[in-house]
């Protein structure tokens, strides 16, 4: 990169996200209320003590993020008084312990819900991907394991036809993916077996919704236990 | 404005979201993974038909999603593999009914947790706030019913005492506001009654975790097959 490059770089991170959070801060507290229009560009640099870029930058940072929204030729307002990557960034700062007990309760849920929506197509579907799960030790590759074992949860999750859920379930099994990498590597924690996770395919096929979600609280309740005694 | 800060301007947010969109879908479709380098600023602004301006934009905008991140002198790496944002929009464009199903679903389970951890405090603190939300008739404006039955529900979650689960039914009891009016609005719809109410933090009050969450379901369950029907 040139020096020339460097000079029309962006301010650093840190003024940015100080704007980010001073706006944010005004918002949360009720100070600019969802439906009303912020400062102007100038007037707000003016309270946030920073420059017009810097203010310009998180303003478009917020608006991806749908908190704000710029019209143009009119202003910029308030749409939402929650930042959803402040969300889920204080999410995954939560405990591992927190994280798996938020993954089980959608999970438990969303079991609760496959028993009384599945076709047979779907009961054929998770006993297939759960054939390619297997145990670990049928993988060469932890890699491999950890990929089929989210493919028969997130399968699982698709079954109970809530789009919400499905993609937040989505979203979890992702990022806590590092989060089960850790937890493999630890010996002392236990690793939930095929045994238990095939309890939870035949609730669902027949159709016993308290059973299914109970199946998925016996899959990840050692670890959570674990986890728990851990802390 | 003038002229001359028009022309300053960012570019349109079409050409940044579309660079947005295609470096998420290079991510999300595993040609980038988890911890790689991605082509630098020219290379990948050559790669996605746009300017380097608008490359950055898009970078720094997936930087603040922690989906990327920027090591100075060094490059970008991805650093998760779902856009939380994109999540959350997703999230918020489902159904009304699955929003609602959701939020139900995190409270179920915000109850039944709260019931094994309650301090005696916890029963005052969320009987005095139901002592507040009251009924609707009991308010002069809807505005504040909606934030009482808010601080209500909100407070249950708090008792569960799960980071994760706090923050994310924050983030949905924020975002559903605008639905929860909408609904109240519509006089075919069920408002979910204050004795209904009354029954969670009865069973909360006597640790009967079952109990806590079947009667978070029988509050918004009215609610729910109400919005599947008229779907």
């Amino acid at each position: 990169m040139t020096r020339n490059a460097t000079l029309t770089q962006a301010p650093r991170r840190s003024l940015v996200d100080s704007a980010i959070e001073q706006i944010r801060t005004q918002i949360e507290s009720g100070a600019w209320r969802v439906g009303e229009r912020i400062p102007k560009e100038q007037e707000l640099a003016d309270l946030l003590g920073v420059s017009r870029n810097t203010t310009r930058e998180a303003i478009r940072v917020l608006s991806h993020a749908e908190v704000l929204e710029v019209r143009q030729g009119d202003g910029t307002y308030v749409r939402l008084n929650v930042d959803p990557t402040e969300v889920m960034r204080r999410v995954s700062r939560s405990s591992l312990h927190d994280h798996f007990e938020l993954r089980a309760m959608l999970e438990a849920e969303a079991a609760r819900r496959a028993a009384t929506q599945r076709s047979d197509a779907d009961v054929i579907k998770l006993r297939k991907l759960l054939k390619v799960r297997g145990n670990q030790e049928d993988h060469s590759r932890l890699e491999k394991f950890v990929d089929a074992d989210i493919a028969f949860h997130s399968a699982l999750a698709s079954v109970s036809g809530n789009t919400a859920l499905i993609e937040l379930y989505r979203y979890f099994s992702q990022a806590i993916r590092s989060g089960v990498w850790s937890v493999l590597d630890e010996v002392d924690l236990p690793e939930p077996a095929l045994e238990a996770h095939e309890a939870i395919v035949d609730a669902i096929e027949r159709k016993d919704a308290e059973g299914a979600a109970l199946a998925v609280r016996e899959v990840v309740g050692p670890l959570i236990k674990a986890l728990a005694d851990r802390s």
